[in-house]
């Protein structure tokens, strides 16, 4: 992922990452285990950054800003060290297609972040794959 | 994919797609590979839009406005019904991550676009994978 959220001009930010828990094997329709992994993300993001790191493995990666992060640990380092305590996402679109050899799911998500303390939003698009 | 294209709220396009040549088993750094293919995949779509098809198999996938699009034949004939006929792909970030078995490339590309006719530009971001 690239988090371009720092960058007044453009107000959005940009992520990719591996995920343990995006999908794997899925029983259910995907699409509803996507909306359902984005729900617990943003949540889970919102309310308890720290506890993200359960959706983390240590071969796990995220791009943020364009700068690659490997495993879970630096991560979840990552992403509570940003220079926000309170936020809360609004998820405009999910979008999921297959991934991965173990029939999991790739999903796609755009919507916008508010943070405390800021009158605009930023937008922000984020990848999730297996 | 979701091409958000066409919601003047938004003005901007999402798009998710399997494709077999995003990458596969690259000798070469894999951000070089991602810039590659992003400048063939989008200088095509602007020149020649046809001949994207063969950058796409018959498992590839393509995600058009929450639409799902199987199979290289239904995604080229998706592409090339699009309601414009000219455009140019101004690209803004390129980010990349291992994905795949067989050492391929996940791209997430963001940028503009710019149609024959109109002033204004579409934000888009689309995701390749193999």
């Amino acid at each position: 992922l690239s988090l371009r959220l720092f960058i007044p001009t453009e107000r959005r930010e940009n992520e990719v990452e591996t995920s343990s828990s995006a999908a794997s094997a899925a029983p259910m329709d995907p699409d509803a285990v996507a909306k359902a992994f984005v729900d617990h993300y943003y949540r889970t993001f919102d309310v308890n950054r720290v506890a993200l790191g359960g959706l983390y493995q240590d071969a796990s990666m995220l791009t943020f800003e364009g700068v690659k992060i490997q495993g879970a640990a630096a991560i979840v380092a990552k992403l509570t060290s940003l220079p926000f305590q309170q936020c809360v996402h609004a998820i405009s679109t999910v979008d999921c297609q297959p991934s991965g050899p173990a029939g999991g799911v790739l999903v796609f998500v755009s919507g916008s972040l508010q943070l405390a303390g800021e009158s605009h939003t930023l937008k922000f698009s984020q990848v999730h794959y297996p």
